[in-house]
């Protein structure tokens, strides 16, 4: 397996063809955005920091039976991947109030949300990713109704595991973003990433202070500092908490 | 019957007491605003045009058996109305892309769409009427599954409706927005207004000129010029259509 052309270049990663055409390799970048690319910036070692904490998820989640595009990790910041379609559709699903939740609603930050909110986002930088309805989605045609079901269905699975796993680390799954994909014979994988820059992660030991508690990308959108340090902080928990599981 | 205290001004109509507890004064203004508020004007004649036509387009609905708040109209530019507590939802029936639509999806101006669009959109000039999904409906408790399943069903209902009286006025129902209150019984009646505030509205006669074909609101929003031209000509075909009716 080597890597050849680039194939799409995007804000966190670089996705490169291998020899097979049914693989990709997926190049984790340091490179952070935030508020649709309007704000630029680099967090040192995030690349590798999010390809491992991806890795250790997607196996997870494999072993429970959940389809990913995750095959494996050459290097530390690299993930070879099933080649897949994306559905242009970003799940969010909610399990506390905060980011647009909050704007868009006026919930206050940190509102406990009686069940999991599964939400959906047009992928689209250029009309900065808006709320889609399930009529939304099927007049844009960018997904089926029965695959919305299905997504919605393994996004709230998905979700059972990361709060249990993440409450195993000392930290509060407040939400996480998603992506799927169609591979050829047109069935869902889960694909893109779960790390710092897609999940709003709380610590519990610092529930009660707004700043100290915040272990995502929100430190870098918001300017609170310490981004580096918070990554860290996640992947050595997730990797105890792999560890402790196995 | 005679109008007490001033309970609520709106952008387009004062709402006064009345004698009667369960019965309502609505003064129709000649006010224009528009983007939330902060574009402001005045269409002179809009008063008395928007509530002569809201009134007739009630009685055509109530004659179908679809429940308004319209009891009767004292002056032309007033309605006395079943005093109702306002849905904090706007619904909006959309058989042609246009405004927001266009602007959150990418959809072109004027894409006919394969069936009608029932949106939802929160009531709140603070958080600027943001789109609403059934969720965050129930989220906010702003209304039970079965009221949003009730009012899809009435708005559905009104659009067939509406589509066919306009069409008899030589004019294209593009897309529109209602209001519906639940009264002291809990029932929803249909409330607020229909006319060319509140509707979309393309004259047949001219549908391949996007300038002409606007008889609506657009024009105020624009800058199109010929508002009151335009309010006045949708008033003339509203009343020989339903003269032409009866």
């Amino acid at each position: 397996m080597s890597a050849h052309s680039k194939l799409y270049e995007g804000k966190a990663k670089i996705i490169y063809s291998t020899e097979e055409p049914e693989i990709l390799l997926a190049d984790f970048k340091d490179d952070a955005t935030a508020f649709n690319a309007q704000k630029r910036g680099n967090i040192t070692g995030k690349g590798i920091i999010n390809c491992i904490i991806s890795c250790k998820l997607f196996q997870q989640l494999e072993s429970l039976g959940i389809k990913t595009h995750y095959i494996d990790s050459p290097k530390p910041n690299q993930m070879r991947v099933k080649a897949v379609k994306i559905v242009p559709i970003e799940i969010v699903v909610r399990n506390i109030a905060a980011g647009s939740l909050c704007q868009q609603t006026g919930l206050p930050l940190g509102t406990e949300l009686k069940q999991p909110l599964v939400e959906f986002y047009y992928k689209n930088d250029q009309l900065g990713d808006p709320l889609l309805t399930r009529d939304r989605i099927r007049l844009l045609e960018l997904a089926t109704p029965e695959q919305v079901d299905e997504i919605t269905h393994l996004a709230l699975q998905i979700n059972n595991f990361l709060i249990d796993f993440f409450q195993r680390c000392g930290i509060t799954l407040v939400d996480f973003k998603l992506e799927f994909g169609l591979d050829s014979q047109q069935q869902i994988l889960l694909a893109d990433e779960i790390s710092p820059d897609t999940c709003r992660l709380w610590d519990i030991s610092a529930a009660n202070d707004p700043d100290r508690r915040v272990l995502d990308k929100d430190r870098f959108r918001r300017d609170m500092g310490n981004v580096e340090n918070a990554y860290q902080e996640v992947l050595n928990r997730v990797l105890k908490a792999v560890e402790n599981n196995n």
